[in-house]
């Protein structure tokens, strides 16, 4: 497995709305086995998303698909700052959907 | 929800052995929306938890309960260091089991 660990900041003000964004996308991701949007205690404007993928090739993938791409089209102008992402191998656990890939 | 993005460092060549037991005993968790445990492919030692829980409050009574704190305790020897932890509010997304609370 694929994971990512990310931080993104927000234009002020805009963090629901990236949020929304973010959620839209997320219904038919080949190979995506979770992926949770969050917002910060300590940081309004902030938003993480961890990601699981079966293989990084989906994820790469995932960032083709039109949906994603629009998206992140109308995403990118919300965006003050991305933070660093950590790539991580998930091993398993519990709420790691199977999806076709 | 309520989540947490936390990073263990084990003591040297224990890191599978504490991702074993990590992922024991994530079966009867209530409240546990996601679990997953992942290793970091940059620090050999390092271990990733993300977790997603209805509220703080499932979070807090998972601690207390016998197979976790078994685990615990058997996991404490193998763990060199903790990370700082990261507390994240999910708002949705993708593979957030639904489990009896």
């Amino acid at each position: 497995m694929y994971g990512l660990i990310g931080k993104f900041t927000a234009v002020a003000g805009q963090r629901d709305a990236l949020v929304e964004l973010l959620l839209d996308c997320t219904d038919d991701m080949p190979g995506c086995l979770s992926y949770v949007v969050a917002t910060d205690p300590a940081d309004a404007d902030a938003i993480w998303i961890t990601e699981v993928w079966t293989d990084e090739a989906s994820h790469r993938a995932s960032l083709s698909l039109p949906a994603v791409q629009q998206a992140i089209a109308k995403a990118r102008p919300l965006i003050a700052s991305f933070g660093n992402a950590t790539t991580i191998t998930p091993v398993g656990g519990y709420g790691l959907g199977r999806r076709e890939g």
